[in-house]
């Protein structure tokens, strides 16, 4: 009878990261009224003095979401800014303040430091950003960066990931899939100076995919275009991920049901060729490769000639009723229910 | 003259954490009229839709700042949400939403992280804060953790550290070096069994020094004295890194000297009494232990009488000319310069 009675160990791989923050954070009481949405979104809403407030929290731990062999302290430092910039306009929201805290060994010097920190500073300057605060301290090994962002919306603006409705189109900003296969050429090149220190890493032919790896950028213009065209999608999220688990997470948290045209999903011509050059399907490398940053949101079809006004945003499909299920249509007719590929890191 | 132009790498530990923090920061730009004051203080201060808010963020890693030998985690979860709270009440402001970010490598199961958030819930429950976003993640090794909080205040009682002035009395909460003591009754416990586990530690006798280290409570009970007495003090920030050090944070940014009398210093009989055993000057202990989350605040005289209504707050000295300098009395009559003992990890 005592083993029984043995205190269960169910290792993280078990859960996915959603399945997990969901399981930690169930029945947390809410006290405040200035609390308007919790964990569930891209980022928590606050509302205080009739602003309505947004703030998101985003954390990088080295050898896990970076390998400094192959980024540059100056572009991890940016980049660690701007993917929380993104996750503030996917609420459709500006970013105003952040803060940064720092864990790092004793490795690292005070000037590797002031590398990340420039990174920091260029991407404050491009999205006019402050920088109010932060924690620097030590960590036994390696590099973990955890920010965190204050955004300021338009409370009628808002947009929340759990709102899309039935007959909505559904949109991307930019092209997908780049940052994956940016990722690959650098793992390859990673192996192979590893496996002769003489070898010398050429780019060339490389520096779209792998820019859009190392250096993303954020779709502030997005949110500029919906405020100048009175646009205000009914649902969107960042496509940090992969486009299937975004739509998953956007559908589930709505409930509703998309179909997605294969051939509508923007894919550039250079990091199409070079998925090829790897043996993978561009297609798969936009569905389940992650870290694009682009938008994913839904307009309702009365938008659709305003859409239009804009080259950058592509309309890959619409919102159908919950029981048709999230499906990929290719032109031939087949249809594929999509799978969440995002990354399990514990697996 | 090749050599000259080689890069310099400076070690961290030539500069202490705040030294670091203020090279690393400086002279970033500030675009937003909603950024009142940005790195500096315990929290950054923020001005929305009329109402102040402030933030504040930290950072602990483990082996650094917790040891899991003896650290449980609902203790970890209770104490990382705790001192973040002790920070916004150190700006007389009131916490009211939080995120947390956390890494953890496979070795940790579900059920341990579910122990670590049961600590993060109980501190949400006793000082009201809501839990509205969060990141958790994989690392390579150990366990990182980032909290960040979001607090309110009224403008016009906001407590910076850099605005004490000649002649107010500097008071403390509670009393100093307890949590110090407690630490290191844990670390000869932990020694002791790392020699022979079959050691069976007793923490009888120790349970306030070391319950003041393992599960501090932040000062919620001040800022509502404040409140109810019509108190605000000049300038307030919290003791998170023995009162030595703070003392000159606060005088130094203030432009102001002090002089405070040893044995006004409060400390509680159990802790003189470890210390005693320990070998260790209880002064010392309070003057450059850390961990005691009390605040250390200044006055104007007018408040002495208000002052003396509660018990739990001490009149430790008084706020001089800053050419004075920051100095301890003793009752003979002998005067200490104050040095920083804050703790520098990467020493």
């Amino acid at each position: 009878m005592q083993d029984e009675q043995q205190r269960k160990v169910t290792p993280l791989a078990d859960l996915g990261e959603f399945g997990l923050i969901d399981r930690l954070t169930a029945g947390f009481p809410k006290y405040h009224a200035s609390t308007v949405k919790g964990v569930g979104d891209d980022a928590a809403i606050m509302e205080y003095g009739g602003q309505s407030l947004v703030m998101t929290t985003d954390m990088l731990t080295e050898g896990v979401h970076f390998d400094l062999t192959y980024t540059p302290l100056r572009h991890l430092g940016y980049k660690a800014a701007v993917v929380n910039f993104s996750d503030v306009y996917a609420m459709n929201a500006v970013p105003r303040q952040m803060v940064v805290a720092l864990a790092v060994s004793g490795r690292f010097s005070v000037e590797a430091l002031e590398e990340f920190y420039a990174g920091i500073r260029l991407a404050c300057e491009k999205y006019q950003v402050d920088l109010v605060g932060g924690d620097t301290t030590t960590s036994l090994t390696g590099m973990t960066i955890s920010i965190t962002v204050v955004g300021d919306a338009d409370r009628k603006r808002l947009a929340r990931r759990d709102t899309a409705r039935e007959g909505d189109l559904i949109c991307v900003s930019g092209d997908l899939g780049a940052a994956y296969m940016g990722l690959q050429v650098l793992e390859r090149e990673r192996k192979l100076f590893a496996d002769d220190p003489s070898f010398q890493p050429s780019l060339k032919d490389y520096e779209y995919v792998v820019g859009r790896f190392l250096k993303p950028e954020a779709r502030r213009d997005m949110v500029e275009f919906f405020d100048r065209e009175h646009i205000v999608p009914h649902a969107m999220i960042d496509i940090s991920d992969g486009l299937s688990s975004e739509l998953l997470h956007l559908c589930h948290d709505s409930h509703v049901g998309c179909k997605v045209f294969n051939h509508k999903i923007p894919i550039e011509e250079r990091t199409a060729k070079v998925a090829e050059e790897f043996g993978i399907e561009p297609v798969i490398a936009a569905l389940s490769g992650g870290e694009d940053y682009e938008l994913l949101f839904t307009v309702p079809t009365s938008d659709y000639e305003k859409l239009l006004l804009n080259p950058d945003i592509s309309i890959v499909g619409h919102v159908v009723e919950p029981s048709a299920g999230c499906y990929l249509c290719t032109q031939e007719g087949t249809a594929v229910e999509l799978k969440a590929q995002g990354w399990n890191h514990y697996q």
